[in-house]
């Protein structure tokens, strides 16, 4: 089989979760590409140090041209961040006629122009997907799937260290700098979190997002840009008893010739659906003049959720330059289709209102291990029955039959009203 | 330029979208692709009757393999729906060597294994994101971006008109029966709704979706199915006290070699997106195990959010199939940026606490052109001050300022303690 091998440079949380999912999902990625892919070359600061990624020793250089100019390289990952040297590697490796994915939101933000062109000029690709809202295919739903679309609007939740904190803030009625420190404590916040509450991260994404939604190149210089570090408790309890949760918004909007952009905190409804994006999620909403309304929510960093979107760009490279892109994965019977229900379950009874009967049918349920949730007892329907309403821990659809059968033959239950699925998402 | 013609199997709905977006979208399109899209035949019931798309009279055939067997045709569209005659139609296109999007979710769940072995025999492509969810990309999102994820888990709001009809028992509090007759009225259900009431219709969108998800094909006879016409005005009402909202899930799961697929009624946590989910919208939420948690939500049906979706497929298969794939959209300065900020505005002042402070500030948001939409008035701070909480209407920034600089200049506003845009998504 073909092997397509990438050269990464930087050796950090994205670039870990990109080789660990090459790894532990090789199957996956092989029977859709029909093509391995392994990694030839990465750029590290030290060769010594320990690394939780299980790749040989001589894979690692500390010459970043090594990795440029690694002849068994189709593609080089750009992992390093920051504008210099990256903008240096990316332009050396496009020259090179390598593909390049980067997850570098500055550096294409400010010089995205610059770079799309030498890619053109090279005839190779330059992908970014990762630069925005990690996980979250944002980019390459616009360019792709929404690309018949002329996009009016987008608004986005894309920064999780700002919406960590002021969903703290919201939730346990904390102030500012408390909601800061717990955020750093638990790695969601860096020691100087200036250039996410300030909202220099979000103007970043909000530049490349605009950019592709209106074709226009977007200065990240015409960004206003407002932080949340003004966002009081005051002003959180104003906002959720008038209805809303303060959110820092990207915004970009369309109206005839003019567009606007801001980064800035703003009253959302709470039933909007980025009402409920909370703590660390990130989710893009935007409106297209043929597809309407459309909301995409997901993890917008991590190890993982951003190793995965890197991964995706590299994909579709392999996929846009190889004949195989029109080939579907093979379909194989790897699993067996299976019906246990193992859920939680609401379960609605009528029964004749007298002592111990919520008793009865609570002991049949332990019986059949069948533990239980909550219980909602009620007056009298008018006649003499009265509804009884369970809801129960997870157990087997079988079981939860066997009580009910059980359940049926006491005399004091009229009717098992309903049954219906409890989904917790576990 | 180049051009690349569609033949379009069907005049309805969706097809007017498709024809219509490649009208009213053409530069987008063409400065995407860096080719023309047109249609080329297009297969009616009848050829005298009126329609509201704007094709010379010629285009229009009443015989279907005039369509697939046109030379000049590229790829064919199908969207009759239904499994025949249009399984027949897409084979005698796949064996013409044509490319194939359709919007056909019984076709695809039932026959999709056998056309894509054809596609691939013929290699050419088969294309289907319409088929599920209208305008929301899920399809192409786990063939692509997610396509190195092992998807675990697939929990799905797919069918608008159940949504719809148990958002309106939610919301307005109406039985089962009322709730159906509303849909009806509104064109959300069909005069006999039982393919979507009794799951039949989301059955087929899961069967495709888990095909995708787990590379294995399933066959629509694996999804247990449970409609909604059970369910009752209590459910809701005792889901809404537990703090929960009753959807319609099409949900899929893997759990070591097991897969459990199923489409029921489901108690969904009140505070979890899929909860948002309202009246005609879809939503998928899925969990991969690089990826993580991801939701798409969006518009399932109509005619241009269902044309997005099969224009989006048919631009995937021009730029895979050419060379200009490579290439990025020009960028042209079409827009100029402006910053009216014309939004709602939720302004905080510390007013000392006499009568008439509030009647002369909302005198002088008055006297700007800015009416008021709430006011939040308080209690003393502790000293002799109080908070004044404003809702604006709708008011470029600058009147806002305009205003604020004139209150600042009453003797009886202490502090204006905070401005913060509210986003109304207007």
């Amino acid at each position: 089989m073909e092997t397509v091998r990438l050269g990464i440079l930087g050796m950090g949380t994205v670039a870990s979760g990109l080789i660990n999912i090459i790894e532990f999902n090789n199957s996956k990625i092989t029977g859709t590409l029909n093509k391995e892919l392994s990694v030839s070359k990465v750029l590290v600061k030290s060769l010594d140090k320990k690394r939780n990624v299980n790749l040989p020793q001589e894979v690692y250089t500390t010459d970043p041209y090594e990795v440029i100019n690694d002849e068994n390289s189709h593609i080089i990952v750009e992992l390093i961040g920051g504008i210099n040297p990256a903008f240096e590697y990316i332009k050396a490796a496009l020259n090179n006629k390598k593909h390049v994915v980067t997850a570098n939101k500055a550096l294409i933000a400010t010089h995205g122009e610059e770079l799309e062109e030498l890619a053109e000029k090279n005839q190779v690709k330059l992908m970014y997907e990762a630069s925005v809202a990690g996980g979250i295919p944002i980019i390459n739903t616009m360019t792709d799937n929404l690309c018949s679309n002329e996009i009016t609007s987008i608004i986005g939740i894309i920064n999780g260290t700002t919406n960590y904190i002021l969903t703290q803030m919201t939730e346990n009625g904390l102030e500012y700098e408390q909601a800061v420190k717990n955020a750093q404590a638990l790695g969601f916040a860096e020691a100087d979190p200036s250039s996410d509450v300030e909202g220099d991260d979000a103007a970043y994404k909000l530049t490349i997002l605009s950019t592709i939604a209106f074709g226009q190149r977007i200065n990240v210089k015409d960004v206003p840009k407002e932080g949340i570090t003004k966002i009081s408790k005051e002003d959180i309890s104003y906002a959720k008893e008038l209805g809303y949760n303060i959110k820092l918004l990207a915004s970009a909007s369309r109206d005839g010739n003019e567009i606007e952009l801001r980064v800035h905190p703003a009253f959302v409804p709470e039933n909007h659906p980025l009402s409920t994006v909370k703590n660390e999620y990130n989710a893009v909403y935007l409106k297209g003049n043929a597809v309407g309304e459309l909301m995409l929510y997901g993890k917008g960093a991590g190890s993982l959720p951003t190793g995965s979107a890197v991964l995706g760009d590299v994909i579709n490279i392999v996929k846009a330059v190889s004949a195989a892109s029109s080939l579907s994965p093979k379909k194989e019977n790897r699993y067996v289709v299976a019906n246990k229900a193992y859920k939680q379950y609401y379960i609605r009874f009528e029964v004749i209102d007298k002592p111990g009967v919520l008793a009865h049918i609570a002991n049949i349920f332990g019986k059949n291990d069948i533990s239980l949730a909550s219980v909602v007892q009620r007056q009298k329907n008018g006649d003499e029955t009265a509804p009884l309403v369970f809801i129960t821990h997870e157990a087997p659809r079988s079981k939860i039959d066997a009580a009910l059968a059980e359940i049926k033959n006491y005399e004091k239950v009229t009717k098992i009203a309903s049954i219906i699925m409890v989904e917790n998402f576990k």
